[in-house]
């Protein structure tokens, strides 16, 4: 019913800037369900290669389970009345079902086996769309850092105009920690999607002896990784994946806080190109829209992390109250950071890059921000102490109406070190880049090599 | 449609979980969109009050306000592009409209009047149903405190069984707690229910001379507070309010976490006594479900505060990036405590209360936690020191397989200074219980104050 | 020793950058003792004023506790077997004692009643200096809103240049914040301010039927409120107190954005005035110390707040995991909140404000930002719809090579409906601030009225 | 001068609680000193290498930092003026040092390289003192799951006794976590240890086109990792240890719960051996202080990675702001953890496991938590559904005069389907384990196997 939502991630009219439609399908109720109903039949026909129940059993849970019409409101509330959501929907399956549907679903299960696996199987599905918006993103910036490895701009440290660099080499420095984030996903893949088969206390008493061999064949069923001893209490491996999405909002809070900096009025050196934003009441104005909310899907993401290590403070075999928090927190986290990815992507596909405003920009120091250039050229003259001295004590006598060119082309002790030449180029801010293309070259390098590596 | 949701709050499972009705309707789209309609309605009449439009205007703006049918997928998609749902509304109103509407609706209005404005309603009306729910959790409160005055039980300390206490006593200090969280209610919701009218930049340029009356009686109207000075990047007041759900989550949480530990199968003493909560596979068990999802709503409270400071990190006359995180923290902070108040009505309502293993359990120290007690009345006779040091030997000598009464009766000093009335009854739980009663007395009578006064 | 310190707080070389000078001495190890050797003084002259132990107890207690030299090492050697450090001091003062000493030292008292009384002493203490920073802070930031209540300037939103206002409006805003502070600061303050005496599970059973009266005349006795109920497992009023310090921190946090802001070298409005900050490679270059210094104090102050809520995690009479923490929450919090306060003192009063720079900034949009201003100039001759098409219009076909005056005057539209004398002073900034005046005024006169009222 | 510290981890009274003494001196003043000077020392090396600066200079640039005695008050009052340490300590070197010295320290250094480098110096020595102590942990846990293999307890979920399992496969549980933090360490540890050398905006211009040489030099020299690309806004790799910190604590604060939980007196399976915890007014109470103190760590190390995010938020090149945090967030966070593994292995070493006590807490619930395991061995009999409903019959008409072994020997239809024996050894915990040897053995495995690989 339109309306009735009340959280941005499925309001009318606010999903669309929380959320991404692949994702938001992955979390989705309707998803939930699709997980458990795989664990059942998987689980189901595990057992009959095991001989524990025989084949029809499979068969007939796997038809019920893939022709299941869901009852929601009986599935609502029994859910309320319960707590938990699975024996409910294990009592529709077997309302419908045959006898023997009834006399082997379930076998030897329990509501944490299916909770924590279909965690696990939606936990993949999401860290696949994940890397791929990560690829994606890191192809752009690749393309961008690429285009203006030569697109001079002012440097600024602590706020302040310091000193020239290039809009292509700052865009690689995103880059470099894209690439670490896909190194960190793929480490994290295997823990993160681990499933949970143990029965009521985790030791597969139910199961008896063949429990071992169970576990293992469900796990590779269900394309998930097997756990390694008894892990009902543990939240180690879901915690890192919410800290590890607050890592990537890092990077992309970055992006967006350097876009919305250059972007400001007096600086004017990037402009978002995606459309809307406008000011109902300011014609002239238009507001970084894209920017703002990746600033804001980022303090999500942070809190998300923040609280995920509650998740940590168990006790006994499994403590409930802790748990119960990741069905909040997982969804919420991967909502934010698959909308934050998806608006990154197209924040910087859309980017209008003024170079010239870039250019112009070292006029704002009067290019008093190239002192330190001419500084290092005078020390191969006269020694790098000396030099500084000489144009500290310039830089002080500047009433500020002259720029440092002309500063330093009046000063007699830099015309006796330098000729003119030599004084403009070191007052050029291209003169003064460094290692600029090798490091452009090295990040862009080591992403391309892990791509090919890990994509194969 | 059913399944598509991805939120604890709008999931068809879980929401009833995690929200409470009557706040879900607060903070639905329909509840938002009804209360910016509300606005502006509203200041059409004042303005039209204040001579600024036509009588008909006003008159006409509200007409449409309240006829208008919302085309949710124009607005959701509009919403999308634009960034913010301000301006689609108003369009959509504006279309509707006559020609009157068209020119005279929004007269001076702007994005944030309308969304901090429609913010301080729904605070509104989030603070009097909490106010409510809290008073009526006082009031179960109260009832068991006097109800169980004089049901004796274990006083823990740090988790280890220290003294004698009583039931009543220790649910008087839950609602000692409430009758702070009531005050601290009442005291920030001048605040909380301030709205904002300023224009573009909060000087109210756009409305000239007449800015400082239509803000006021615009407030007025709404039964909102009014503004002191120029407010738009100031959010403390709605952080203080988020900050506060999370102390009222601290005496919920307490008191999960004492019928949760109280309910230990070894201790026994308390019991939820909702139904529900079976486990599926083990018979005899039943989960503390309420406790537990009290616990969990009380780390989202936690947690909301502690990304609710985001909220000031403010810059220029407002920065959208740290407001937009209200649309989430807000919503989300009032439903999971209204859901965790009911909860707690309910779960306090129905507990079962076992007078009997209270009373039983001081069997699990051998009654030595009434050592103190002994102590005590030795003192009167032989001095402290004394006193102390005979009950630590007399303690330290003690193999366990004898009680306190047992082990002090065997003792020829204590024998010597007190008769065995006296022994016995200073090892009786009942006798050691200090200024029980006026304690209790004290924390009653401060809420039925408190209440009566403030409630009127 | 210098250079073992690894705390920031008491680092030789950090220390003066985050605490201020009298709040490290409240949260001193001295003060601590200092504070819970006066409440055993205390508690002894109380006792001897009911009759509970003989006076001359009181006196050599008291005696005792002032002339008592520390064993430092033996103090921390025993805390760390023991610990808690409330027994070892108690042991060295009755070791240094006379018999009565011996006999009637820490009568009644439990650790947590020292524990919990001297941290509401120290709160006092810290509330006190607090409130006086507050106060004098808001007289820097008056002054400054009176200054510059004309000094126009641009008014941004969402970091892009808006409209008109002023600083003095925007310093105004900081105050509106300041005043709330306060107004809070003297709310909380009783309940931050209250002790405990409960005896070892807080019903008094160890001090008898006089147990109420002993806690009344010791809270009086130290300038404390006095507990209602029974209140050991309670924090929130600790917590409360933590949270608060987050709400302070927000109107610095802002105060220091806006100061680095407006400090950029395109922006160059504000620029901080204290000396150093200096760049050791760069000599043109000046660091926003004291503004990123108070932005990294107030993401500390919000952290501490976010960490308070766990204090909340209680069980039984207390839970002392929950709160040990307060032993580090509460002394950071209240270091990093007198620092930033001093310091922000320090950034208000020398700031220099660059009021032609502010004044020549509405360049930046070729004047563009004025274009509401003389719309809704416009809006009276022709209507607002009319108006708003036609400045849209004449905005959208701007090229950039001209400012907002000279295309209105090319506009014969315009030109039939205005003056050149109505464009002009509709492009003059100063035209179009509103309430400006009325705002400040608003803001300072609540700011002194409050502070009359209660600094009395 | 004692008494005169504020923060816990400096405190004379607090700080072994809160520290482990080889970390206090990782992040003392003094060591950060040194790491300072022999990056100064280190440099000149690689550059004098590189033909750079002349030999001489290094080797008296060696000389001077390691015989510099520093002057600490100066150093802390020019650092409270600059607001940075390096420079300060700079001039203290070169004034120390001949001509050469003052000529070619720090040559081509800027503040962020040393700050940067330093950290990643200290926090290499902090992974391999908590490497260490981990591994510590993990030999202790592995000891006692071997030893407690086959010692029966309740398995508890949700707080409810449940099932049968073992101390042995309890702790093993912990170990599989440790196991997986080891793991993580490892891999984060190269990016944790990467060094920083840029220059004044990253991009190494001030030493020129050898820029790329020194900087893999120097930090081969200094066994650091070296950078890829220009990273001077990257704090990813400092969170992700912060974070990871947080994960370690999670195991930590779980085995504390359990022991905090199996420790309560109506339990009384686990007891803290270490010595201490005495209560002053209860001489029969023994307090859990380690695990008290563990799980208040683990908060402080939870509320740490909360506040690490706030790193993240970068702009430009630098952002000082979000960088100073890291001087307080990553010494706290490595001492809190530091100090918790410590106590952990010293309480895991003395913890006092009471086999006779767990065994006989079946009868808490009258051993109904058998009841799993004797519906599983009718089952085999009678099928699982039918199985399942006689138990449930049964259990729903007892009384709770009768444990579950009276119970199923009165009803026929059990004795029909079972002899004796297979009920009592349906009873019996041991019967039940499932493959709980097989769990252990998988875990204590992986462990071996990783520190065998790894620590070669």
């Amino acid at each position: 019913m339109p309306g009735s939502q009340s959280s941005v991630f499925d309001s009318e009219l606010y999903s669309s800037l929380f959320t991404q439609p692949e994702m938001k399908s992955i979390w989705s109720d309707d998803n939930l369900l699709r997980c458990w109903l795989t664990f059942e039949a998987t689980i189901a026909h595990v057992q009959t290669e095991l001989g524990i129940i025989p084949p029809e059993a499979a068969a007939e849970i796997s038809a019920a389970c893939q022709t299941l019409k869901i009852d929601w409101p009986r599935l609502a509330s029994e859910t309320r009345s319960v707590g938990m959501a699975i024996k409910p929907l294990v009592d529709q399956i077997a309302d419908a079902g045959s006898p023997l549907v009834k006399k082997y679903l379930h076998w030897g299960c329990t509501t944490q086996d299916l909770l924590d696996t279909a965690l696990a199987m939606r936990m993949k599905q999401t860290l696949q769309l994940l890397r791929r918006q990560l690829v994606q993103l890191g192809e752009t910036l690749k393309a961008m850092a690429l285009e203006h490895r030569h697109t001079v701009m002012v440097a600024r440290t602590n706020s302040v105009d310091a000193s020239a660099t290039t809009w292509g080499l700052h865009v690689s420095s995103y880059l470099s920690e894209l690439t670490r984030h896909l190194q960190r996903l793929d480490r994290l893949y295997p823990a993160a999607t681990t499933g949970l088969f143990g029965g009521a206390v985790g030791n597969l008493a139910s199961v008896g002896s063949q429990g071992m061999a169970i576990r293992q064949q469900l796990m590779d069923a269900l394309g998930l990784s097997c756990p390694v001893g008894m892990s009902n209490a543990s939240q180690d491996h879901v915690v890192e994946v919410v800290q590890f999405f607050a890592l990537v909002h890092g990077t992309l809070c970055r992006m967006a806080n350097d876009v919305e900096t250059q972007g400001r009025t007096s600086v004017a050196e990037l402009r978002e190109g995606e459309g809307g934003g406008g000011s109902s009441t300011m014609p002239h104005k238009t507001n970084p829209r894209a920017s703002n909310m990746i600033q804001t899907l980022s303090r999500m993401g942070w809190n998300y992390a923040a609280g995920a290590t509650s998740l940590l403070d168990q006790c006994d075999v499994r403590a409930a109250s802790a748990r119960v928090l990741n069905w909040t927190l997982v969804p919420e986290s991967a909502l934010a950071l698959s909308a934050s990815l998806e608006r990154a992507v197209r924040l910087f596909t859309h980017l209008v890059v003024d170079k010239e405003k870039m250019r112009g920009n070292f006029a704002a120091s009067k290019n008093f921000i190239m002192s330190e250039s001419v500084t290092m050229v005078l020390a191969e003259k006269m020694g790098r102490g000396a030099a500084y001295d000489l144009m500290k004590a310039l830089l002080k006598d500047a009433d500020g109406s002259k720029d440092l060119l002309q500063c330093v082309l009046e000063n007699q002790t830099v015309l006796d070190a330098l000729t003119e030449t030599e004084i403009v180029a070191a007052c050029d801010p291209l003169s003064y880049l460094g290692c600029n293309d090798a490091l452009i070259e090295e990040t862009v390098t080591a992403f391309d090599d892990y791509i090919h590596v890990q994509t194969a």
